[in-house]
């Protein structure tokens, strides 16, 4: 049959033989602790889906204008102004069907056949697909632990760039790794992107998972919003990973080309599902804040546990939902050395317990030696959590 | 600032500036007569609405797997067999945000730059923004009017085909003529097609928006399952068009490839408009049945009264809510010759009828001598397209 070229260079998350495993495993009759989950187990709040079927029955179900409805882009500059320290308008805003698009049409926009773009690693898979996908060269720049917290390594960074090194993935608030950089390095960060001129996409989607203080933005730093565009998700923050809502924010110049690809791809969002948003950013905040609470209380106790099996050292994220424990010794130690399949197998056999790897975030970069997991909170109770990664423990011991 | 010269290549839908112009209309005061409406102004069906609430209700909020939910892709299966006389499964279905993200992933999927694509003009404007975006190379070829009907000139587009030319784009019930290929044509497009082992679109956007007899699909015509991806979308029949619901069907190699594109881009479609997507399908059927009906009478009233205007003649459409009258005569004896938009302005001005002209489907070919106009009957009642139309009528005598 007849094939684009452009195919085999798209790639995917890995993530679902994994599911797949886990899956298998529970049909087999087994229970399965479901660290492996990227999507929260809790429901989207009752005012949200009010405010949708309300939009509903109120006729708001034909096209919208592909930029969003008003209300939404209004309350979105608002919203991001408030929390950002930026200085957005509606003018900044194209609502999007789910924060993923962003990534796609920052590249389309942004990024020539051969420029080579600066990418998290280990990251989010779909930067470096997309990359790839449209033709770019990927750059990966190491995220390492300094001490107790993740961050990126600049000094890699840094050197990485050259006069074909354009854009700039910036994931503060990280997944895998809840990464976030420190105030020092987030000024190092700007002074590297303004100098060498790259435009920077800033994936935010952890911004509001945050759990032991304000979260700072890059976007509100000198020099930085004329140069990115933020990656904004209502999927986390709301439990509305399923209804497809999310926007890019950026100059007027980026977002009007982004308004055009909408035109071009899908049209425009779901009209009644940016009703149901504007509902989320501008009503009650109570169910929110449970939601941040819920993943707060899920986070304390893994990281417990955790750090309590021989061989395991976890850091405690400050964002995200996700734990990302250093299993070297384990695995050294049970004899599985760096063989990921076999200790994530081992481990679902004998505990129920499943997971992502490092692996799923991209291939593991010269000199790296340690290794992780990655065991996402977001779909999985405290009391499970509790019971799964004790016997995790028992299995390590 | 930096930017992709992809971009450059973009093109857009643009009836906008048609939208605005009415919008300063009435906005001065003056009555619009809104026939440039590409939406239903038309609810969709209650029982749709409902499920949609029942599965939101139901924690139906998270993500769903890429290629959709199993119950929408049964439902799209056996519906498309049942109309179609086609023989596909779920395996053969990919859920998608709307109709048109198919056309950018067909072209993603199946065409190389430099490629030729077969391209209707007049035609919808996204499929040649998209091909030029991608990187191929528009054929169009001429949709024109055989006695009463309109359909493709198959020997124009035979002319077109070289060796460089890999794919063809049909959109049979077709937008904005109302075209719809006749047995016999059928036959001789599909046998260009296998001989030239070409790849097909088929657009049938407006496949059950028809109204005479039943519609034929080229789908189920022999070699043509195995080379088309059929564009399916729920805006047109259940008045879901600010929904974004849609699907292509095909041959599974290219549905696994535009379901790793979801991944990409959009990750999935939202669950609960799924869910809804398949009450749609499955559930009562009255209501859809009243929007064709809605629909039928609002093109008997059209045609009847633009038929009986001097210098008019409209061909009666089987399919689509556009009617496409031919105003050469009346615009060459009021002076306007060719400028549409003078003719649209002084149309808008003097009687509040808005449209869109031909210029808005594609640059009129080599040799095209007549002149169109695109009356969309979708947004507005019957009594005001008598009134508006009666106006333009009182206006050309």
């Amino acid at each position: 049959m007849y094939n684009a070229g452009r195919i085999n260079k798209l790639g995917t998350e890995k993530a679902f033989a994994v599911a797949a495993r886990a899956a298998a495993h529970a049909a087999a009759g087994g229970t399965v602790y479901p660290f492996h989950l990227g999507d929260l187990n809790l429901s989207t709040p009752k005012n949200i889906q009010e405010a949708a079927g309300r939009a509903m029955a109120e006729g708001k179900t034909g096209y919208c204008p592909p930029a969003g409805i008003a209300p939404l882009r209004d309350a979105l500059a608002q919203d991001t102004n408030s929390k950002r320290g930026t200085k957005y308008s509606a003018e900044n805003i194209s609502v999007q069907p789910g924060g993923k698009p962003v990534i796609t049409k920052f590249l389309m926009t942004l990024m020539n056949p051969g420029d080579g773009v600066l990418c998290p690693n280990p990251g989010f898979p779909i930067y470096e697909s997309q990359i790839e996908f449209l033709g770019g060269k990927v750059l990966p720049y190491p995220v390492v632990p300094a001490g107790d917290y993740f961050t990126f390594d600049l000094d890699a960074m840094e050197q990485l760039i050259t006069s074909k090194t354009k854009l700039l993935i910036v994931n503060d608030y990280h997944n895998p790794t809840g990464a976030e950089l420190s105030t020092a390095e987030r000024e190092r960060l700007v002074e590297l992107a303004v100098r060498n001129d790259l435009m920077v996409l800033l994936d935010e989607a952890y911004f509001e998972t945050h759990y032991d203080n304000m979260a700072n933005s890059l976007a509100s730093m000198p020099g930085m919003a004329e140069r990115s565009v933020l990656l904004y998700t209502f999927s986390k923050k709301f439990a509305m990973t399923g209804w497809r809502l999310g926007a890019a924010i950026g100059p007027c110049e980026i977002i009007d080309v982004f308004n055009k690809i909408n035109v071009n791809i899908e049209s425009c969002t779901c009209q009644f599902v940016q009703w149901a948003g504007v509902e989320g950013i501008t009503g009650d905040q109570t169910e929110p804040k449970k939601i941040v609470a819920t993943l707060r209380e899920r986070r304390d106790v893994g990281v417990e546990i955790l750090n309590s099996i021989p061989g395991v050292t976890c850091i405690k994220p400050n964002a995200s939902f996700y734990l990302y424990p250093d299993v070297t010794d384990l695995m050294n130690r049970m004899g599985f050395g760096d063989n990921y399949d076999a200790f994530a197998d081992d481990v679902l056999k004998k505990t129920g317990v499943s997971f992502c790897t490092r692996i799923h975030f991209g291939c593991p970069l010269p000199g790296e030696t340690r290794r992780y997991l990655r065991l996402a909170f977001s779909g999985i109770n405290a009391n499970a959590i509790k019971e799964g990664l004790g016997k995790l423990k028992q299995y390590a011991s």
